[in-house]
């Protein structure tokens, strides 16, 4: 079997953490900053030094191409190098970089596979600084237009397409061009599931449809000692509800069913008069879309009904909504099959998390790999996966795209 | 019958709102300003011209005398004029200046009481500059020391002492000295019950105790996509839980129990993200201690049940403790007759806001009458009482001062 070399993707790991390192041991490499530009340059230094051909296309994204035997779809895996403002150093460059070390496997053993085998990194994955989030998968696999993509601004007002040019990351390949035989996307779980039963490879069938949006309730402002709780018409009672009836309601429907009730503003906010304006988010999220729009529907029919018993105004905002992307059922099963062999232990799991990865199912057979995430912390400078466990989904990784540039 | 001159009331009403007088018919008079020296000016004018015996006592409250036939305890009637920064024209003003009204009238038909009638307007009663509230009441009743009342201070750090000798309010009279036969206050509701009863006079028994804690509660922040509902450790779901407890809690226990959870902070009040800190608090009133105790108990039950599923950690803080006022039987009664004998419809209540009437307890029988507020705004520059309606409560106030005068 071929080895990965695991104290060279450690090594590459630290070394990439270096740019835009940040107190605690973690990243601030938000998309097209000179962090990110610095960290691409090193990105592309060593596909370089591998010997990989180098296309950069309109929108940002890189992708270093191994030739095969012959001139076929290649097999692709990638991820993202950019990082929310306090991310860790795991969160998409463990991706990309163990596709360099399956590349350095390859090379090291003359292997030359039948078909091509590409590793890709791609513009703006987090969101954190342009809205949509993963932009540039989106953008490759045709669910967005290049110029709107272009027009994406950051709250500085900096656009996506300025920003491109002055890091010097607009390159002539067109989105897409490249259309693989099939995409594979390692990445570290984001959630606690895999760390907290000690399974080592997640096996991911599918992303969670997403479900955001805002409340705006307007009450009635009064003083909380002389108005009698049948008078009161309490925009924070109406916010609390729901957030009770959202715990419970997932709770109820099982599953992957997830709701979060994560921000919430009360006014005007004073210990002893009733709230008469409450802005408040749910977050709900389902791997089954008909599920997702009846746990919808449930939320809405809730807040219907206690509005009106509280003599209360709503205004709803869809702030986002994503179906559920289902993955590759075949090369689902490869992923578990190869992990299998390796004596590794798995869990097949939805992604809870977006990822390029759905963005690529559109245009080829995809699939995930997931290894466990100390305490499921991410976005945090305390994100964390044993070294052990990063050269197992890496080893997995490099087992699958050979078999599949083999193919 | 003696007659109370209504429109003078609503003159003088009018003449000093036109001190501090903000936009939208309000007034804006902090205790201790120059616009409240400016109010106790007037006032303290109008007494003079009315002939009392003006009073200023070391904390700066005011006690204008008419003397009686006898040297006896007076009967007093009184309230005060400082204003919260966004208050209405009504709210302790209208107790003061129809006290005058009361005087006037005496004046103008030549009686002079067997007891010697006082009005009095104390100082800080909102408490919206220096806490406590009520402080002057409470320094005449004798339930806080002198110099720990002069030692309180502003946010700017300015203190009552510093202001009172600033603005010239601190007289040669011990608070206190002048102890009443019988102290009653007249106020508007600043609720809505009389408004919406379409009822004329509130007959108030009593003053709700109050019980104000904050919860400082801390979870673990977490992806609202990847972690399961069962690893969550949400501190908004807490918060959002005891919300909804405290309502059910008030409407079982009915009577006058009210609950309120006015304040909340969410942290890091992301969509995304499961809270992992609350800070909340919690307003229970009632005018039964022993239920308020129970309606406490309660709510600390259910924090610590559900802190304990949640495994989140929670911190109490009580910010404000202070047992119900009951009122004068006796006191209560007559008040009630005298508004029925001007066959006016009444209504027996307690007060949900603090007044100076529930510190003048502690010395003396004390009563209140209410009159209503309109929609029950109050602490807004839309608060509002129609003209007969306070015509109606000073024409009670007049009648049961007279009895009490002569007794």
């Amino acid at each position: 079997m071929l080895h990965l070399d695991e104290r060279h993707l450690l090594g590459a790991l630290d070394e990439l953490a270096v740019i835009g390192a940040i107190e605690g041991g973690g990243c601030a490499r938000l998309a097209l900053t000179d962090e990110d530009r610095a960290g691409r340059d090193l990105v592309v230094g060593w596909m370089n030094a591998l010997g990989l051909d180098v296309r950069i296309d309109a929108i940002g994204n890189v992708i270093g191409v191994r030739a095969g035997q012959e001139n076929l779809a290649p097999v692709m895996t990638g991820s993202h190098i950019d990082t929310v403002r306090t991310g860790g150093r795991y969160d998409g460059n463990y991706g990309v970089l163990a596709g360099l070390e399956v590349v350095r496997a390859l090379n090291a053993a003359g292997i030359v596979t039948r078909r091509p085998v590409a590793v890709a990194f791609f513009t703006n994955e987090e969101g954190a600084r342009f809205q949509p989030d993963m932009l540039g998968s989106l953008v490759y696999a045709g669910g967005l237009d290049l110029n709107e993509a272009y027009a994406a601004a950051d709250k500085d007002g900096h656009s996506v397409g300025d920003e491109l040019r002055r890091i010097g990351y607009v390159g002539p390949a067109e989105p897409g061009a490249l259309r693989p035989h099939a995409f594979v996307e390692l990445h570290i779980e984001q959630g606690p599931i895999l760390d907290e039963e000690k399974v080592q490879i997640g096996v991911v069938e599918s992303v969670q449809g997403i479900s955001w949006t805002e409340y705006t309730v307007t009450g009635v402002s009064n003083h909380a000692g002389t108005t009698p709780m049948r008078l009161r018409r309490d925009a924070g009672y109406l916010a609390a509800s729901v957030n009770v009836f959202a715990r419970k309601l997932a709770r109820e429907m099982g599953g992957n069913q997830v709701a979060t009730v994560g921000a919430l503003t009360l006014r005007p906010n004073l210990i002893n008069v009733v709230p008469n304006r409450a802005v408040f988010t749910v977050d709900l999220r389902n791997t089954d879309e008909a599920k997702l729009k009846d746990a919808e529907a449930r939320v809405a029919a809730h807040i219907a009904e206690v509005a009106a018993a509280e003599r209360v105004d709503v205004e709803a905002s869809v702030l986002a909504r994503f179906e559920p992307v289902i993955f590759d059922a075949g090369l689902v099963d490869r992923v578990e099959r190869h992990a299998r062999a390796l004596s590794l232990s798995t869990r097949r799991m939805p992604s809870g998390a977006g990822h390029d990865a759905q963005m690529m199912q559109r245009i080829c057979p995809t699939s995930m790999i997931f290894v466990p995430s100390v305490a499921g912390l991410s976005h945090n400078v305390r994100e964390h996966t044993d070294a052990a466990d990063l050269a197992a989904g890496a080893q997995v990784l490099l087992n699958l795209m050979l078999e599949l540039a083999e193919e």
